[in-house]
């Protein structure tokens, strides 16, 4: 069985307004019916586990309806923080299998990225797409800073893809705050986490200036 | 006497196209055109240096006077490297004063980030613009790969802006390919750089995708 656990938790107050970004329209159609759609795209059988605030749940239902979004899904809690949130999708993950934590703000993830975490994760376990950093890096050590080697460095994405029983076992951990993303849960376990290539449109839209980018995304052909 | 190195060395192969990227249009007007602008907006009095590759200058001209472009500066040859392009720029800085070296393809650099460099450089010396990393970031070390944190690294933009004489002298040092910008140059004599607040918008347009976003910035309110 495959899961994509979305996480949506966000309350938006980057955007500076009112409307939780995941509920904010590009091209006419909400964010997070865009994201949902890309893991039907990739596996109409793939059970989707939505994890959203319990305030947002009615107004996500409304948002359905006015919209026709009829693709299945399941609704979750979300919890105090990301680890929490996903944690509360887990406990819908009731069968051996793959689990896809995704971010529910990230739509333009590629049908290339989710086939290939997947088919990775099936023999490796845990796998994360990553892109290449394009512009100069430095580390900051103290009042000093360093220019490194950009070679070295990945931006990470979602889907995150890992075995379910591994994915449930980690998430049985205390919390702490060092836990950035699921792969930092799973490697605070001693496992080794695989690296996918990542699509760089995929990107996380928690800023005006990113829903714009997306809005550009949408029209072009790159997507 | 402020200068600004604008270096426009790329040959545009990663575009796909036969144009250089510092000649596309965007809204109409070329790239360059606009990171030009930019610094005359600043100061009407700045003294801009542009380095083009030899090939690519006569091009440049007929540009210029298809689109009325009568803003003064001063064509400088490009060289081998990015390296070797500024250095050659650098023989027309002829009075003592601040140099900002700017990336010919990053059109949307802010007002006021422009202004906080070379202030800022006037009593430190060596100043450069940096963003946050809004990624989750991982270290490659060997084989394997480890999550960092980011608030510890820095995402580094242009103009990088120095003191004139300081500048020309790190300039004298022999070339080495860990040169990746302006301030690796400096610091390998031993001199400190210091960190400003660049503006997320100030993009490095080198790829189709780029490119896309560019025009977006372009027709919204953000730039």
């Amino acid at each position: 069985m495959e899961y994509a656990l979305i996480v949506a938790g966000g309350k938006g107050l980057r955007m500076g307004g009112e409307l939780p970004k995941q509920f904010l329209p590009i091209g006419g159609k909400p964010v997070l019916m865009r994201t949902l759609e890309a893991f039907y795209a990739y596996n109409p059988e793939i059970h989707i586990i939505l994890v959203l605030p319990h305030s947002q749940q009615s107004y996500w239902t409304e948002l359905c309806a006015e919209h026709s979004f009829s693709l299945p899904h399941t609704v979750a809690d979300g919890g105090e923080t990301r680890f929490h949130s996903v944690k509360n999708g887990l406990a819908y993950v009731t069968t051996p299998g793959l689990v896809g934590v995704h971010d529910g703000v990230r739509p333009f993830v590629s049908q290339e990225v989710i086939a290939c975490c997947y088919e990775l994760a099936a023999e490796k376990k845990a796998v994360i797409p990553v892109i290449d950093v394009v512009e100069t890096v430095r580390h900051l050590k103290g009042e000093e800073s360093v220019t490194v080697s950009r070679d070295e460095y990945k931006l990470v994405q979602t889907p995150q893809v890992f075995d379910a029983d591994l994915l449930k076992q980690a998430y049985e951990q205390p919390y702490t705050s060092f836990f950035t993303d699921d792969a930092s849960v799973v490697e605070a376990m001693g496992v080794s986490v695989y690296l996918a290539a990542g699509n760089r449109e995929n990107i996380k839209i928690t800023t005006p200036f990113d829903l714009k980018i997306a809005a550009a995304l949408l029209d072009s052909c790159l997507i």
